[in-house]
């Protein structure tokens, strides 16, 4: 009879809230809940549902079931003690399997016969109306879905002084703590909530005027939090110190009051552990960590750029890194520049946030402040920025050194001035919740750390292990790019040896340093990934001729494929050599427990050839997994080293043939925008080209060495739709920015629960 | 007893010639052939052989089988009707299952018993020397194989006007004419030949001097031909008036001969055509049709690039394209350029060769050139080019405008002057040879080409059809090149439209005339695949703040991965709307058998748009599968695409992370050198990365669609190694340059062959 999967066996097409019938196929969810409502003994007005049967059959042009229409109305006058038109209102509203917020229309106060039968009519025409028609579109809603209608006696608040209507949060939804939370009005209707043309009062003044109505209610609604297991946003009214219930659902809430209320439910047993876990989502633990801006929709923007890392500052602006560390004693600041290179490293390290003109997401900015959980805008392409005059402009706005600027990591705005801030914090329940998480989860979590500081944080955050610690990082303060820009231009073998010998110390410093930090944590050290060339920017201070020269023989057509990683170890024996000596230097002073790992690998070969010229001993080493022909000989990969690291980031260009900046700046947008694209390969893994490629890989090197050790360190390691995709497909570990631990850590549970929730039901 | 295949069963381990035991496991090659030589009745001087076996006895210091020697030594003598040392000397020299050519020792002249053991001893002994175990080394060949000793009775050719010595082919070496040649020393012996310290005379003379022994010596080489069933290179002695065959083998031969030869033996019934077909290398083929140095060996480059494309070729050195197209009136001429453009194709057309400073095997000069069939050299970093001053300088020669040069594509050599070539040629027995191949191979062969001229070529060297007909080649003429900037710096619709509608004309034109000279022949045209900044190079005369602001804007940091291909066509819809319109106006001109394929695909969606914004009414449309998604998302491209053709140049870049350019100008020399790699991936197709994920694509796409047409049009579609991989992973054709049709043809029948063979030796 219908195309739905609503049925009925006797005929019936209009449901009283006390039949019994819950199903949401004939109902809709508005109806449903109703009927659970009344079930639970809840003083609902009356009402009934003609259901979405009854839609199919009127929209295939055979009528309403009038009589049982005015069957339920008797019924519902009878209860109500009043006649329609005569103190008997009623309202008509929709009820649809899926929420349509908005779509649909609603009428009020129908008073008489006739209007309800041509109200009813009004609903169900009112899904074919042609903007339910384009959200449906939209939003790939089914057409035949169909809806239901609700006739509901209507309850008034407006009658005197011990009537009134009112909403309320049974949390705070801010921070989740355990209190009535919302707003009354006196002697007034839902609209008037609404509408905003009055004030209410906090919910307290209902406690005062109605003590038993609101202790009443307060006992009503703690039994709502009961049965559905959760925090409710509750509408109800009171008709002259009788209360009615109207609506109840789930309430919004914010992160940090999400994992609270998680955590509370699952400490007092009404719900367990893992369903805590699902019931906060990673985007939640992720704004809680991060400070936001208060209200960010009273502000302007004068310029808007890409969200390259998360969080919001106020800073005064500074152009260079001497004044960036210099003005960093003297508050927050914002580094700002037309695009960063490695040079910068020290100027971004002093800075509270970076906004650049130039660059993508995957820009030197953009992975630096990420990594270090500082919020950053890059590619903010209307600006101009000139250092040397100490300016930047945006069309007629000028902003000049020590200008203070907001800028919005979570959405790429900038703002003039400080504006006001709701700062991040993990709470005691987060660490409650993520404890609980590290219970359920087989991904291991570690993170990816080049700095003592950023180990602290890693640990602070609860990482299992350094995953990477990329060693390029090493070479960007001024002693050290000296010496790689010296071993580079060197002529002889023994300006190598000095150059090699003074790097070698510095790195040996910097590792003791951090290995002292680790404090037994394990850690996996990459080498040397960088194209030389870039050692050798354009205008550094000691250009000269040789230098000019050596730039343009190291200058490559597509860098991202050219000499780097591995061929670069392969080229420059020395230079890896160079970098494990340092290593075994540094053990020697401060034990720990390192690995090894070659980028850029193709072929076991590479891997065989770098083994034969670094000392190993006592090191595992393994290579990364970055490139696709890499995971096409990952069998052969498996059988002569220790442990695999998969680069997403890397991988994810090599299977697009996506240069990521040049996508991001030029096509992805349009891609995205044509739906060509569901989502941006290099936020999101890409599961059916990238994540497939990885799963054969994977279980290629598994027929070899079941026990190997299968990570992925690229920045899909921290987002939790990817993590659900690397726990599918048994990778052992995600190693992800530090600020990224917590949401790792949860999405790995989540994904843990969800794999055994699909186990369990596919055995059922 | 040994470690090798060699055994004996009744403690024989000393082997007359006229045993019959003819087992190269026992006797070495050599001692074999001798066997075979004496079974067919030939004069061969007698001997024995002692055994591999014997060596093995020897090696485990054992000792030699003495009393065995000394009993076939006492049948030599009796057989040779003289005693050791009283007028009978012997040879003893080595015979291995594997030819290590001057690797072993010989010992002439031995004329005493006691000898006799010192040298079978030494013998054994030079099996370990170092020399030969390097030797081993190096080409992989197992140390412990071991090898035989042959003792066999000296003729000597010395003896008088009547004695002598020399070697002859049974066919021309060169051509391939059944007619005896070589050379003859009268009253000599073979060291005399070898030495050079006396000019032999040609054969002729003997049949002069000694006709009786020149019909014997014609007819029994003529046996050796029919029984080897091959052109064989013979050497003989003559000891007063008697012959005596010394050793015979296959000869060396050009590929001309070569050709000539296989198709002679097939034609004359001694083989079979298959056999014909085996007996050729594509390598044979591909040296006949290009024009080669005389005798390179004899002349000194002045310097030396890459070989880009094959031939070699003398002319007048040109610098610009304007000179190249006026003094090509003149004669032959070589462009010579610091690297090319888009813009010179002209001169390209009009020039002979092609000489380039930098640029590797991919650059612009080289496909163009390769496409075309003409020779060039790129890369030659040690020149100076200097086109404005019309110098070109290496070192300390100085070429000016209208000197004369050389260039060997096959080599990379250059060359002052004009040194002597020899002619390429398809002979009538290759064409005979290629028509037996087309009867065999199952692979289809199909040629790129972009132009009338190339499609005329394609059809000469008989290629099946036009697999890959390159749209962006016909936007290199003045007046194309300046529409399509006027297109790309376009602001207005109108001007767009102007643009666009120029270009159609331009293209319907162009189409026009290639359709025409296709008669028939099916073609594949590829829409644009070209980074639009590569259309607004640095400098050009239009050069304007307008043009170099939008260089900028287009301008990517790795444009192998950027803005290009179907990515172009989804960003500008009204180009490839453009192309295929042209098509169509051009098809109602002359009715062609059209297809175009979609470059750079990743996901079914871009494919199901571009169809969405073209009309492809009448066309086949197809994907180009160049990029590792398209290849992982095989199976869903299938459901919805006509064909697929592997642009494997590209999909080796992305496999590696390799950009070609950057890798032959960098670090893939290293690989080679270090043996990281074993080929060069983008001359050879690289079978476990690139060719297994192509295996897996076709797979899933012939799962969706069994009939699926699925060819190559990379440059590995006319490499024969690659050819034969492309056979085995099942694709339906290969299209390369007209250039390499026919050796594609051979390689395709040689691929099926060799399949059937392995077929039947599974089966057996």
């Amino acid at each position: 009879m219908t195309t739905t999967g609503a049925t009925t066996t006797d005929g019936t097409h209009v449901y009283r809230f006390t039949d019994g019938c819950e199903d949401r196929n004939i109902l809709g969810n508005k109806g449903a809940n109703l009927v659970t409502m009344a079930r639970l003994g809840l003083p609902v007005p009356p009402g009934f549902t003609v259901g979405i049967d009854a839609f199919q059959i009127f929209a295939s042009d055979r009528g309403l079931p009038d009589a049982q229409i005015e069957e339920a109305l008797a019924w519902l006058e009878e209860t109500a003690g009043r006649k329609l038109g005569k103190g008997l209102t009623v309202s008509v509203r929709s009820s649809g399997p899926v929420s349509m917020p908005g779509m649909m229309d609603t009428v009020l106060n129908v008073g008489d016969r006739d209007t309800l039968g041509k109200s009813i009519v009004e609903i169900f025409q009112s899904w074919n109306s042609s903007r339910a028609v384009a959200y449906r579109e939209i939003n790939s809603i089914p057409g035949d879905l169909g809806t239901a209608a609700i006739v509901q006696a209507m309850v008034l608040g407006n009658r005197g002084d011990t009537s009134g209507t009112g909403v309320l949060f049974t949390r705070n939804p801010n921070t989740g703590e355990q209190e009535l939370f919302g707003e009354y009005l006196v002697n007034a209707q839902g609209e008037d909530l609404v509408s905003g043309t009055r004030t209410p009062v906090p919910l307290a003044q209902l406690e005062e005027s109605q003590p038993e109505v609101y202790a009443e209610l307060q006992k009503l609604v703690q039994g709502l939090e009961e049965h559905f297991r959760d925090m409710q946003d509750v509408e109800f009214t009171v008709e002259e110190g009788r209360l009615y219930l109207l609506q109840t659902r789930s309430g919004k809430r914010t992160g940090r009051a999400a994992v609270r209320i998680a955590v509370d439910m699952a400490n007092s047993g009404r719900t367990s552990r893992e369903e805590a876990l699902m019931a906060v989502t990673a985007e939640q633990v992720r704004s809680m960590l991060h400070r936001t801006l208060e209200s960010p929709e009273q502000h302007t923007p004068f310029l808007s750029g890409l969200a390259a890392a998360p969080g919001a500052v106020s800073g005064r602006v500074v152009f260079n890194n001497a004044d960036a560390r210099t003005e960093a004693q003297r508050g927050a600041i914002i580094l700002v520049r037309p695009e960063t290179i490695p040079d910068d490293i020290q100027g971004i390290a002093a800075a509270n946030g970076v906004l650049t003109a130039r660059g993508g997401l995957s820009s030197h900015a953009a992975i630096v402040t990420r990594a270090m959980g500082k919020p950053c805008v890059c590619g903010a392409e209307d600006a101009e920025v000139d250092p040397e005059a100490g300016i930047l402009r945006v069309g007629d706005v000028v902003v000049r050194e020590g200008d203070v600027i907001t800028i919005d990591g979570d959405s790429g705005n900038v703002y003039q001035g400080e504006l006001p801030m709701r700062e991040g914090e993990a709470t005691p329940e987060l660490h409650t919740l993520l404890e609980w998480a590290d219970g359920v989860r087989r991904l291991g979590v570690w993170a990816n750390a080049d700095t003592p500081e950023m180990v602290a944080d890693a640990q602070q955050f609860g990482a299992e292990g350094i995953g990477l610690l990329r060693t390029e990082r090493q070479f960007s303060t001024p002693e050290s790019l000296a010496a790689i820009r010296r071993f580079i231009l060197s002529e002889t073998d023994e300006d190598r040896t000095i150059a090699l010998d003074h790097l070698r110390e510095l790195q040996r410093k910097d590792f003791v340093a951090i290995f002292r930090q680790l404090d037994g944590l394990p850690v996996i050290v990459r080498l040397l990934d960088i194209p030389l060339h870039e050692f050798l920017p354009e205008g550094s201070t000691e250009e000269d001729t040789r230098e000019s020269q050596r730039r343009d023989e190291l200058s490559e057509i597509n860098p991202m494929m050219g000499h780097r990683g591995v061929r670069l170890g392969i080229s420059f024996p020395a230079l890896y050599a160079m970098q494990v000596d340092a290593i075994h230097l540094a053990k020697a002073e401060v034990d720990a427990n390192v690995s090894v790992m070659i980028p850029q690998v193709i072929t076991a070969q590479e891997a065989v050839h770098i083994k034969g010229q670094i000392n190993h001993a006592g090191l595992r080493v393994g290579v990364m997994m970055e490139t696709v022909r890499a995971c096409m000989r990952a069998g052969r990969l498996a059988q002569s080293n220790d442990f695999f690291s998969f680069g997403t980031n890397d991988l994810t260009q090599a299977v697009f043939s996506f240069s990521r900046e040049d996508a991001e700046k030029k096509f992805l947008t349009t891609y995205l925008e044509k739906g060509i694209l569901q989502d941006n390969p290099f936020e999101i893994l890409d599961v059916k080209g990238v994540g497939r490629l990885m799963e054969t890989a994977i279980s290629a090197a598994r027929d070899e060495k079941p026990s190997l050790d299968i990570g992925i360190c690229g920045e899909h390691g921290g987002e939790p739709r990817s993590i659900q995709i690397f726990h599918d497909i048994g990778l052992s570990y995600v190693s992800c920015s530090p600020y990224r631990v917590p949401v790792a850590r949860l999405a790995a549970a989540q994904a843990a629960i969800a794999g055994k929730n699909d186990e369990s039901s596919a055995a059922a």
